[in-house]
C-alpha cells in the first residue's frame, strides 16, 4: 500500500552523508580548483580520498563491488543529501557522468571488460565519459550520428567530431557510440565501444566554456582521428547503441535530478537565512510577502520535486523501464528547480548574481538541467505521443 | 519503505466506481436539473438513490453507520474515481460541504446529536451545512467573525448574516459559528451551535449567482434573525470553533482536491479526443506541438497532483494533522488542475467556451478551487511563516 | 516622430463617452435581459436608444452615414472608454460582430446591397451576422470550409451547418461563407453572400451555452437547408472569401482587444476598490503584498496592453493591413488581459467568483477572447512562419 | 497624436550605429580581455578610440561637449543599436554606470566639478564609479545607510564600506554616497561626494566575482577608510544625495533596458539562425512548434519591450519625472527580456549553455538585471502604493 515512511537506517545513512558534507566537502567550494570548467582533476582526486576514507565512496556499487548496493529508492534519498553541495556526489563518486556510465558498463560489460574499465572507475581512480553528442546533433535524435566506425574483422576505426562530451579531459574509461558501417562480421548501426582515454586517435580539442560548473574538467570537443580498437572493444551488441543509451538514460537522468534537489534545497536554506537577516524598510525581508511568497513556492515546489522523484525510483526498484515515468519527472524536476533557483537569486537580491553564495552557481548548473538528459521539448514530445497514441 | 503500490482489492473498488458514474451518473450532466446554481434538491435525492441502490452511499463513513470506514489513503483513490463527474460525489453523498460537515460531526457530537444531526445526512436524506463565512470576511481571518450568540442559562439568541454559505437552501444539519458573546455560563469566542434548517430565524435571503455550479442548490446568503436554540444545541467546547474549523479543514481540502483531480483527469481525456479526432492544416490537432505540448503539460500536472494528494493522506493516517503539508498541497493542487482545464480550454478551442463538453464548467468550477479552503495566498503565507519561522 | 499625446479634443470625447457609459450604462448590468446567452434583443434595442438620444450610436461609422469617421486611434481610445461595461459598445452599436461586419461591408458592397443591408445596421435598426465557422473547424483552416453554394446562373443554393454564429438569433443582415461548386458562370472557392435573416432556409437550431455573457444573443447553430439567394446576393468577388474575411480580421480582433481594455481596466478598479476597504488580519489587504503585487502586475499588464493597441491602430491609419502586427498584438492583449481578470478574481476572494461583482462576468468573457479571432496558437504558428522564414 | 514613425536621419544614425557595432565590435566578443569580470580597461580603452575615430564616441553628450545632444527617444533608438553587442556601449561610451553618472553630474556640478569631473568622462578618458550600495542594503532603502562623512568646516572625513560598486577598479571619477553627520555647517543627512579614484582611503578590496560580464572591471568591495576631501567635494547640495539618486534613477535604469533590448534582439537572431539550421527528426528545428512558439513568444516580448521604452523616453523628453513609468517599464522590461533570453538558450539546446555564442553570456547578464536599478518586488511594491493610494 502507498506510503511515504523512509526506514530509520536510512534516515541515520541520509543523516550521516549530509552532515559529512557539509562538514568535510562544503569547504571546497572556495578552493580555487572548483574552476569555471568544474572541479579539476585534483581537486576531485582529492576530494574522493575524503570519501574514501569516510567509507562513502561509490556507495551506489554492487556489493561485490565493495559498495551498498543500493536500490533506487535508497539511491534517491541518499543523492539528495550529498548533493547539499555539488562537490558532494563528486567526493562520493556519484556524479555525472560517472554514475550513468557505471550503472551501464555493469550491466552490459563482460568480465574483462568490467575488469578493465569498470572496476578502476568504481574505486575512484579513474574517470568515465560517454561520448555521444556532435555538433549536428546526434543527442535527442540518433538519426543523425555522424562518428563512424568501420570494421575489418579484427580492428574497428573510428573517425568523428563529438562535443559538449563531460568530463572528457583526463578520463580513462571511454564509452563511444559510433555508426558502425556495413560490413560482413557484425551488424551496423549505431554502435558502443570501450577505450582508453590515452589512446592515439582520441584528440581532445578544446574545453567549451560554458554556464555550468559541476562537472569534473568541464566540457570537451573531442576529435576521434583513426582511433584503433580491437575486437573486444566492443561493448554489448553491435547496432543496439541507443537501446544502451535509453537503459542508461532513465536512472541517470533520475540521479540527476536527486542530486540537484539536495543542491535546490542548499540554495532555499540560503535565501531563508538571508531572508530572516537582511532587513529593508525597517524589517526582515522575510516580513515581507514579496519575499516570504517566494520562499513558500520554494517550498512547495521541492516538496513536489521530491516526491516525483521517489516515485520513479520505486518504479525502478520494481523492475519497470520507466521511459514515460521518468520523462514526467524529468521535465517537471528539471522547470521546477530551475524556479527555485531564480526564486532564490531573487530573494538574495544583488548578492544573488554574484558568487558571495553559491547560489548564482547553482543557478547557471541547473540551468542547464533543462537541456541535458532531453531538453524539456523533447519530454514534452514524447509524454504527447505516449498520451496520445501512435499516430505522431 | 516508500511504496506507491495500490492493493488490488482497492484497485478493484477504483474501478468499479469510476465505471459505475460513467454508466450510471454521466447521463445526468445533461439534465437541466443541473442548473446555473448547482444541481437541485431533487437532483440530488435521485442521485443518491442510484447510489444507495449501487451499494455506494457514503462509503468514507464508519462501519457503524454502513460505511466502508475509509482510511484517507482510500478515500484518496476512490473519491478521485468518484470525481469523473462532478456529480459523482454529489450522488455517492461525499460531496463538499456534507462530506466535511459528517467528518467533523463524527468527531464531535455527542450521541445525541449524532443521532439527530449526523445519521440523517450519512443516510442521505439530509444535507448539511457550516455557516462561517461572512461579508466582511470571516472566513480566513477569525478576528472579523460578526454574528453574535448570546446566552441566557437555557438558549443562545443567534443573530447575523453569513453568505457564501453552500447547499443552504434546503438544507437541514446546520452547523452555525457565531461569536459567544461573555456570559456567566460558558466560556466566549467563537463557537459551533447545531440547527435545524426549518427553524424560525433562519432566513434564506437569496442564492447568490457563481461562476461555479457542481455545489447543491449553490451559495446563498442567510441571515440569522432572533434564531433560539436550546443549550443542546452546543456543539463541542463553546469557544473552540477555530480549532474545530481546523480539523475540519485539512481533511476537507484535501477530499476537495481528489474530487477535482478526477475531474480535471474526465477533462483531459476530453481534451485527448478532440485533439485526436479534430484536424486543421491537414492533419488532426494532436500532430501540432502547440495542442501536443499542451496535453503533455497536463499529463505532467495530474501526475504530481495524485502524489501530493497521496502524501497528505497518508500523513492523516499516520494520525499526523498535516496542517502545513495540506497548505502545501492544496496551494499546489488548486493551481496545477485549474492551469490544466485552461490548457484543455484552449485544446478544444472555441467548443471550449461552450457548453458542448463539460470542460468550461470544469474550468469554471475549478476557478473556485483557488479560493475556498484558503485563496492560495492564505497559504503561502501560512507556509512562508512554518519555514521562516515564527518572527512574521 | 514617435508621440504619445492624445489630442484635447479626443480627450473630451473619451472623458464623455466614459462618463456617459458609467451613469446610463452600467445600471442595465444587473437588468435581467442581461441573460447566459448575453444582452437580449430587447435589452439591445433600449441601449441603443440611449445612444441615440445622446449622440453616441455608431461613432465609427463614416461621415456620410451620420458617424464621426473615426481613424482606428480614435477608435482605439473611445472604444476602450466605451468598453467600460460590456454593454456599452452594445449601445453605441460598435460591439462584435457588428462592428466588424459594417467595417467589411462599407469596404466590399456595392450601393444596392450597402443601402439595403449595410444602412440599416449603423442605424441600430438591425443586427448582423457572420457565417463562418463550422463544427469541423472552418475558422482557422479555410480548408475545411464544408458549406456549399451551388449556382445555376441565377440563383445559388447554399447548404451546411454553421455553429458558434455570434448573434444569429433575431439577426437580419447575414454575410454566409459558403464553398461555391464549380460553374460555368463564377469563379468557384470559397465565398461570401448577404442573406436576411427571415429567408425561408435559414434555420436556428438552437442557441448555445457558453462561458461568455456579453454578446447580443449568444452563439447558434444554424443550418442552411436549400437556403436559395439572387445573384445580387453575391457579396464581393467569388472566390475571395478568405481575403476578405482577412481584410475584416485585422480590425476586428483590434477592436476586441480596445472593448477588453476597458472591461480590464473596470475589473482592475473594482478590485482596488476591494483591495482599499477589505480588511484581513488588522489591516486592509491592499497593505498585503500578495494582494497589492497583484494590483501592481494588473497595472503593468494594462499599460503595455493600451500601447499595444495603439500601435497596431497607428499602422492600420498607415494604409497597411498588419496582419503580423495585429497577430502579435492579439496574442499579446488577450493572454494579458486573461491574466488581469484572473488576478482580479483572485483580489476579490470568494465574491470574486460569484456575479456580485461584473468581474466574474469578465473573466468568463475574456477567456474566450484568447480563443475567437484566432486561438494564440494560431498566431504563435503564423508570427513564427513570417519571422522563421518560408520554410515552415 | 500618437504617433510610431521615426525621422528618416534618425534611422540613417541608428542602421549606422548597428551596422559599424557588428562590422567593428563584435569580433571583440571573443578578445580574452573580455573576462569572467567584464571587460579590462585596457579593452575598454581600444574601444572607446575605435568609437572616438568613428565619430560615434559618447553621442548622448551636450552639443557644448561635443555630442549630439540626443533626446531621450533618440537615445531609445540607438542604444537599442549599440546593444547589439554589449560591448557597442562600452566603445561608444553610453554603457552603466558611466552613462547614468555624466547625465547626474551634468545636472548637479558646479563649472569646476564639471572641468574636473565630467569632461573627462565625456571625452572616454576616465571612468567614472557610482558607490552606493553596502552589504547591509542601503540600495533600495535609503534608511540603511552606514558610510558616514564628518566635516569639520574645511574638510569632510568618509569612513565605511560599499560593495557591489560597478567599474570601480581604475575609475578615476568618483561620485560617494555618505550619511553627512550633524555639523554646525552644513545640512545633515545623506549626500553625495566626488572623490578621484587615486585618493588615499579609497581602498579596492576585491573585485567580486558575479554572474554578468559585461561591466569594465566588474563589481568591486570598496572600504572608506578615513578618505578626506575638500569643502569642495561636496556635490549639489548637503543632504539631497537620494533626490539626487532618484534624479539619475529613472533615465538610468531606462538607459539599461534599450541596451539590452538590443542585446536580446541579437540573441533572438542567434536563435532564428540556429532554428533555421540546425535539423531533429528529419526537418530544421524551426518547424517543430516547441521551437517556433518559443521564436514567436520572444518577438512578442521584444516588441512590447520596445514600446515600453519609447513611451516612458517620449515622458521623460515631455520633461517628466516619470518615477511610476519608468518602473513600470524597468519591472515590465527585465521580466520580458530574461524570459526572452531563457527561451534563446532553451531553442539552442545544448550549446545554449555554452559560449559557442554570446546568448549564454546574454543569459546571465539579463538575469542581473530583474535586481539592479530596483528589484522588480521593489517596483511592484512602488507602484502598487501608487495604484492603491497613501494608505499603505
Amino acid at each position: 500500500m502507498i506510503d511515504f515512511s523512509i526506514p530509520e537506517d536510512l534516515v541515520a545513512k541520509r543523516d550521516r552523508v549530509r552532515q559529512w558534507v557539509i562538514d568535510e566537502i562544503i569547504p571546497y567550494e572556495t578552493d580555487p580548483r572548483l574552476t569555471q570548467h568544474g572541479p579539476t582533476d585534483g581537486l576531485r582526486q582529492e576530494l574522493v580520498e575524503k570519501a574514501r576514507a569516510a567509507g562513502l565512496l561509490t556507495i551506489q556499487a554492487p556489493v561485490e563491488y565493495g559498495g551498498w548496493g543500493l536500490s533506487h529508492l535508497e539511491q534517491a534519498v541518499l543523492y539528495e543529501a550529498a548533493g547539499w553541495s555539488t562537490l558532494g556526489p563528486v567526493a562520493m563518486n556519484c556524479a555525472a557522468p560517472d554514475e550513468g556510465n557505471m550503472f551501464l558498463l555493469n550491466k552490459i560489460t563482460d568480465a574483462a571488460q568490467a575488469e578493465r574499465y569498470l572496476r578502476p572507475v568504481i574505486e575512484g581512480h579513474q574517470r568515465s565519459v560517454f561520448a555521444m553528442t556532435e555538433p549536428d546533433g546526434a543527442g535527442s535524435d540518433p538519426g543523425q550520428l555522424r562518428t563512424t566506425a568501420t570494421f575489418d574483422g579484427t580492428h574497428f576505426r573510428i573517425d568523428g567530431l563529438k562535443w559538449l562530451i563531460t568530463g572528457a579531459n583526463g578520463a580513462r574509461t571511454w564509452i563511444i557510440m559510433a555508426d558502425l558501417q556495413e560490413n560482413p562480421h557484425l551488424p551496423s548501426g549505431p554502435t558502443l565501444f570501450l577505450a582508453d582515454g590515452d589512446a592515439p586517435g582520441i584528440v581532445i580539442e578544446r574545453v567549451m566554456n560554458s554556464m555550468d560548473r559541476n562537472y569534473v574538467e568541464g566540457h570537451c570537443v573531442v576529435r576521434f582521428d583513426g582511433l584503433s580498437l580491437p575486437r573486444e572493444a566492443l561493448l554489448g551488441e553491435a547496432g543496439a547503441a541507443f537501446r544502451y543509451a535509453q537503459l542508461r538514460l532513465a536512472p541517470a537522468r533520475l540521479t540527476h535530478a536527486m542530486r540537484w534537489l539536495g543542491a535546490a534545497e542548499r540554495a532555499q536554506s540560503i535565501a531563508i537565512d538571508h531572508a530572516r537577516t537582511r532587513t529593508a524598510f525597517g524589517k526582515p525581508i522575510a516580513e515581507h510577502q514579496g519575499v516570504s511568497f517566494k520562499i513558500a513556492d520554494n517550498e512547495i515546489a521541492l516538496h513536489h520535486c521530491r516526491l516525483s522523484v521517489w516515485y520513479v525510483a520505486w518504479l525502478l526498484d520494481q523492475g519497470e523501464k520507466a521511459r514515460h515515468e521518468s520523462s514526467v519527472a524529468k521535465a517537471f524536476v528539471s522547470e521546477e528547480l530551475f524556479r527555485v533557483l531564480d526564486r532564490c537569486v531573487q530573494v538574495l537580491g544583488g548578492i544573488g548574481v554574484t558568487e558571495e553564495t553559491p547560489v548564482s552557481m547553482l543557478f547557471r548548473d541547473v540551468r542547464g538541467f533543462r537541456l541535458y538528459d532531453g531538453p524539456t521539448e523533447v519530454h514534452q514530445y514524447a509524454i504527447a505521443r505516449k498520451v496520445l497514441g501512435g499516430g505522431r
